[in-house]
């Protein structure tokens, strides 16, 4: 079989290696599709070399079938279409009080342990969810991401008729409002970059570049004075944090989903004022996954439109290297099968 | 009557005046008891001598006795023990979502209309809450910062068990600890200066120096990993807002209840890696003012203890300027009674 390795240094390689027999409790799966994640670009560009174990196969954004069960796996048979949910979370202590997903010693399989970025992946059992036989493995590739965006729509609380304002057009971005969409609120999404405005404007979104329009009187005026109900911080970049909290409604909730390694300025009197909720929200819990697959399933969104490059894995160095050329690209899927 | 009047410069003056004839839809109070709230000392230093209108009679925690009625309250009696919540919703808007405590347009009694340091005092009857027979009128000048406290501790879902972190000992730290200690909560406090402390303990809570102790090891090893299902940010100062995401527990809720008036360095990686959440929280409503009426006439928390002095009235001006001289102080109020 062949695998890919990130070596470091911005490099990756493409290795000959044995299909492994999968051990007791896991499942090898044959990888259909697998989609590059900030975070495997992150990886590339050598920003988590201390924590990736080198050489390391990477890659947790993935669609494959079934492909041999270990000892004691009875839930899935040979040929089941699946997704990994990829949270490793056997280390899992009282102290986390329930919450395994983001447990302290979670294990991100893809990351900490090797990923799917090859033709055969062997992993747990416990990490697969099952396919419906009519769901496009291509498209598939696409659950872990928009697992990320039901789970961060599911903990706003966000309802119909509710406005949610999205800071950031970007992938995540994207399936953030379609989710909130699909649940019936009215969506307004922010964004600077103009290739990034007529791809979310092609799907049919309301979207201001703030640095235009005055993002907040926009919204103000749309929602007769309410602001918005949900504000998705998703940008990661110092206006954003600004406008949250301007953009926000009495009673907003603000929902952390960028991930900003430094300490940022946030205007807590408006917290205060307006009573606020700053929610974080990190990967994602089995019901997101669920929903994820049953709107990828139902196909009614426009999530082929998120996917603007398929190539061969064998192109793995070539698709890096692309990505970071061409900021303006959204999901670029590898086909697995050599 | 007597009534007192902030005059800009750090001055009050007390003057003579007529008792008014409460207009339709007011009831006077006879005042009992008002408290010194910390608004009323930034008044008193002049930081809000933009908003407030000089001359004014300030105030706003108190407990008093029903006067007079004015035309169509029927709600009320001559006799009756009331306390004022002091928030003017009137001119609430569709847009406030129903949350007139915290509506754009709210006018707070006491700061942007006249207050409660006076004889007697016309307010309208929607403010007033009604005490029990047997309610002490001493106490009842607690119920408005009480409602505070139990406005916060309500909207932090704090249940019996689960372990609350105050950052600082306060009067409304206080408050907030023997609320939530009240709910069946592991309540630790977390103060610097040794008068408070002691206090503190005296009351016998679980008191904690910062500066002395590890606060994030004491509370992880007081939860046996778990650190501090809700934090109450009481401090208002950047230590406490550094150490809030720190001695917070997966999901930990951590609730705003400091006025920041600058914008302040928060580490929101901490709020996506523990799925944190950020509790804005403001005034009260009606339900946490029936709460704070009941705890204050069952007397079973040591309410007394927070009352450090009680003045006449006409001393004011010796009252502020003592507050002043001495910050290890918990309650100070003033006897309405000439």
């Amino acid at each position: 079989m062949k695998a890919t390795q990130y070596k470091g240094n911005k490099t990756f390689s493409i290795i000959e290696r044995e299909i492994e027999v999968p051990a007791k409790g896991e499942v090898r799966i044959k990888v259909a599709f697998v989609g590059v994640c900030g975070t495997d670009v992150h990886i590339y560009h050598g920003m988590m070399d201390k924590r990736v174990n080198i050489p390391v196969t990477i890659g947790h954004e993935m669609s494959g079938v079934v492909d041999a069960l270990g000892e004691g796996v009875t839930e899935y048979e040979v040929g089941d279409k699946v997704v990994v949910r990829p949270l490793d979370d056997r280390l899992v202590k009282e102290s986390d009080k329930g919450f395994n997903h983001i447990c302290e010693d979670l294990k991100f399989i893809g990351i900490d342990s090797p990923g799917a970025m090859q033709e055969y992946w062997n992993v747990p059992a416990f990490t697969l969810h099952k396919l419906k036989e009519n769901t496009d493995l291509k498209l598939a590739a696409l659950i872990e991401p928009l697992s990320v965006a039901t789970h961060d729509v599911r903990l706003s609380g966000l309802v119909a008729g509710e406005t949610a304002v999205v800071l950031g057009g970007g992938p995540i971005g994207l399936l953030v409002a379609m989710v909130a969409k699909e649940v019936g609120a009215n969506v307004i999404i922010s964004e600077v970059n103009e290739a990034r405005i007529e791809k979310a404007q092609s799907l049919g979104f309301d979207v201001v570049n703030p640095i235009k329009v005055d993002l907040v009187a926009y919204v103000k005026d749309k929602t007769e004075g309410r602001l918005a109900d949900v504000v998705f911080e998703v940008a990661g970049v110092q206006p954003a944090l600004d406008v949250m909290t301007e953009v926000a409604g009495i009673r907003g909730r603000i929902l952390m989903v960028a991930i900003h390694g430094q300490k940022k300025e946030i205007d807590l009197f408006k917290f205060f004022w307006k009573e606020l909720k700053l929610i974080g929200a990190r990967v994602y819990e089995k019901e997101d996954y669920e929903k994820s697959i049953n709107l990828i399933t139902a196909n009614e969104l426009p999530f082929e439109e998120m996917i603007t490059d398929v190539q061969p894995l064998s192109n793995i160095q070539n698709v890096f290297e692309n990505i970071d050329q061409n900021p303006d690209g959204m999901k670029v899927l590898m086909d697995c099968t050599f």
